[in-house]
């Protein structure tokens, strides 16, 4: 059986996911595309054989497609084609973050709910990083007793004059935000957000660069975060988690190490497209089979909710002289994300 | 399109395929399986909608069946299910060795010519590892000037009693008899195979271990090899290219390191799957992918006859007090292969 | 030339400078030693040639001993004797901290401002690390550019009874406290220290365990350390500092790694005698070399001061939960500190 | 008591010496200097307060000097000073090789030997390194099993045009022909030099670069060497000893770690005394305590001549087309350096 998804929104993201589905997922067929940018649709379909839409809700609709995938550009596209899905009854997976409010997260949690089944799976595509996959392991089997602290980072190469101060949360924060909480398998009690004095000079005037983030959890668990996307050396993904009885880092992967001029070096991934590749495939060919089985798996409307309260709570602190913030989720998890 | 694939052989590198190829590669269907044992038939046969097919040879004869992949053991064994599969002009994955002897595989390589295309792909799933791949990326480049030397091992955590003094070199040294000429672009000149006296506790009357292979290319570049196959570690492969300019090392893939009791380390794996977990994805989709294109690119039987050459000239230097011997290659490679 | 040298105190860190002046530094000669224990006195005095001394006062004023090191416990203890050095004119080196409190260190100051000569060195060791060396050449030279973060871990693999909450400060981030604005070059501007709601379980009752110290410079490069005095793993020192163009790592030193049962492993080091081994022996030497020249230039009276002054607002931040503290020093840095 | 020092030769190895004695080693006075560049000599003369001797033989004849080292080149001039040194009854350091050749060293032993009691020590400094301690006391202890294998590589940045194909033996390859044998307690048997076919372009006519040589043990530990002095990425020595349970690797040591511009690299020493810094200190302090405690224990002369027989059998299978050489030692090892 072979699931023919399409595809609403091909920009990096977009064209990314395009290439997999159509090349290296088992049991997935690229059967349909769309955006704005028509010659980018046309592209895509001639090369893969697939079939152009209109638009996304015209794609949605359409009885040639099984399943849909939501990558759009801005992120606040992403609801009306999420909820026109879950109308429709179909599954469907959304890019990060859900939305751009956590009004708008709980909107489509509350649609889903009411429709009775999970269709929505959100990409937070870390949680199938081998890396963070074998950190989720050892917590969960306290190889190293109780976890304590957390140090992450998160640094991009650079970024470009669109990003500005809240993208730094909204954007980028926004992985930590998930992971980590999902790592420890428990929530946030509430988190705070530092604007050093000191910025990088490869910043501009609506960014402040680097910003440090801070969460504690529920249990208290105490995690710092980094974020600096300006940070001229790559994609930079760290997160060492200090147990009891020992503490485990993720590593950044590479498969060469070279010496020359009296340096002995490894390679630093330049996006998270490279970085998570590995990750990108697996949560999509997770979501396949799981849509095949009529039954997903992955991180839910509810996750891209939790997401969302965070970052609204670190946005709050960033705006309040880094004055420690409240994590408060709405009444309780609905029965269907359990 | 999918491809639908028969496997013949579902033991530990069957089965390994067999899920690859059910559940990971874009293009590709479980088809058909067959074994000597049925119940292991049946029992993959049920899990991924599968066929039992009584033996090989119907398998491959059936119309139900695209493609083919030879996975069995002994090895001896894959030479009359290649044969067949070109003689019904199906395109056939055999795992390594092709066979156990030079006239083997010269047989297949002649059938092959004279059924005028390539049908045949023979599994050095090394060329598709992504560490293998930037070195040769970088020898062909010349980012580092001229290779010079190259530093091999292949490490073994154990291996069972079956396993002799022989298979140190046809079933181990023949991945780097394959790869390290292919890295570097041409043939062999002359290779030697050295039994150190001192020898492993955990080695049996009938395996000497380890061994120190040597191969010289034609142009003079020196590769010495270990091959030590009851290391007690793990899966180790290490390949060192010295040129002129710098040294490129593969590296042994890892996603975490941990700091524990005075120690900090990273992982090293046990065993040839779980090493080249991605090489073995890789290759398959781009056989699916040729097949598909009806063109295929992988390793040939012309590969495969080179890599026996190369073994039995280490094999004749073993039994010759670690004589340098000259690695002769039949006449000349026929234009099919070029 | 060579410098007697009188010892007082020889505990942990008396002991192992003992063997350090008698052994390993050029210059240097073990004259004198005392302890209120008589018989480790007596002990190393007869191994290295040495005199016993009643007490510390007369060692200080015996003519057989050219220069002083305080090493006693408690750390109050160090006050009378590194003032009474000054008194009558003798150079002395004095383990960190220079005392308990900011009055005590100032008391100390403004004796020797008045003796009008550098006298002190404070044994903050790190500061001859070579790799804190490494990284202050690069700050200085600006080769990665202006830095932005700091973070750092200061881990010990566990500790006493007798260790409590606020000797995670005053015993252990005050190696920190000078290390990191020295590797800047400038002054704090303000601390917190944050107890994390979780501890280990390997602590007790009067140890908060792990902390979370944050420092701000004048300029604004933010810094975050953790103390965790009972990780169980070793003496783990980790600072990267986040610079514009690079990141700079301090890397715990090893001689080897060893390959065995799966894993890949480097040593860390037990405990800081280990760890700063090197740094303890270029101290000591560029100590006697200031002597024997008349003209000592490691770290100050002033650097011991501003020290202690930083544990005082961190110590404060952490009795007023975590809130910010400001870090004001003495009127201002007397020429003799220059 | 503090020992005066002599040392001839003040070039590359003579100069760092001269530092060093001065500088860093407990016990040791730089006491008299000598080279046949006066200027030189007058200059550390008066920048460390040593006296300048006409030449060797008068430096070694001078009773202000206690000991003396010889660093001279070229190193055939090492003899007569040594050889004058025992005449004498002076303790005397000689940096390697002893001589050049067998003949030489056997001279210098049978002087030791009519003498009757050590006097000579030889510079083979590795024995000091932390690094090859580990790896020795691992072996001593069966740490990991008996020793198999060793894969050695000793790289060097560049050399001038006066380093012949000669030298790559008897300058740099000696290193490891006494450092190995010492590691696994054991004499060699045979040994092998093969000049592979393809060298780099660094090179020049002279010099045949790079070379693998080969040997054995009496157990029948085999050893592979790469010699290769125009690596053009620094001065890179490595050690891996494949046992039984598990591989023990030297380590090069670093301080630091950078991450820049898509890597993350650490440093590789430029030269010996940067690599081996640690190893020269600890090797002059022991030679230092030794000659004060009348008993020395470092490499002996019958190890600088067990060096250069070893070189002598290396060079001989060299010059006949590798073909394996019997390594013999002198009829037994004299009483003295047992």
């Amino acid at each position: 059986m072979v699931l023919n998804i399409g595809i609403i929104g091909l920009g990096f993201m977009g064209s990314d996911h395009v290439k997999r589905v159509a090349t290296r997922i088992n049991g997935a067929k690229l059967a349909g595309v769309c955006d704005l940018k028509k010659d980018l649709a046309e592209k895509y379909a001639k090369k893969y054989g697939a079939k152009v839409y209109e638009n996304g809700i015209d794609l949605i609709d359409s009885p040639d497609i099984d399943a849909v995938m939501v990558v759009t550009r801005p992120h606040e596209t992403h609801e009306q084609f999420v909820l026109h899905a879950i109308e429709v009854g179909k599954y469907v997976f959304c890019e990060k973050p859900l939305t751009l409010t956590a009004a708008g997260c709980k909107k489509i949690v509350d649609a889903e709910v009411k429709h009775g089944k999970r269709l929505v799976q959100v990409g937070f595509m870390r949680r199938y990083d081998p890396g963070y996959v074998e950190i989720k392991e050892a917590i969960d089997n306290h190889t190293y007793g109780e976890p304590l602290l957390i140090h992450a980072t998160h640094r991009n190469a650079t970024v470009d004059e669109t990003y500005d101060t809240s993208m730094s949360i909204i954007e980028t924060a926004i992985h930590e935000a998930d992971v980590l909480h999902w790592l420890l398998g428990e929530d946030y009690e509430s988190g705070t957000t530092f604007l050093p004095k000191k910025q990088t000079k490869f910043t501009h005037s609506k960014l402040h660069d680097p910003q440090i983030i801070t969460l504690d959890t529920k249990s208290g668990v105490h995690i710092d975060l980094e974020v600096f996307v300006n940070d001229q050396i790559g994609y930079d993904i760290n997160c060492s988690v200090v147990c009891e009885n020992g503490i485990i880092n993720l590593r950044s992967p590479f498969v060469t190490s070279v010496k020359k001029g009296l340096h002995d070096s490894t390679y630093i991934p330049a996006d998270c497209t490279e970085r998570f590749k590995t990750a990108y495939d697996l949560e999509l060919q997770a979501w396949v089979n799981g849509v095949l089985a009529d039954k997903i798996t992955g991180p839910t409307s509810w996750d891209g909710l939790v997401a969302m309260v965070t970052c609204d709570a670190l946005a709050k602190s960033r705006d309040n002289d880094a004055k420690r913030i409240p994590i408060v989720l709405p009444d309780s998890k609905p029965a269907l994300y359990e």
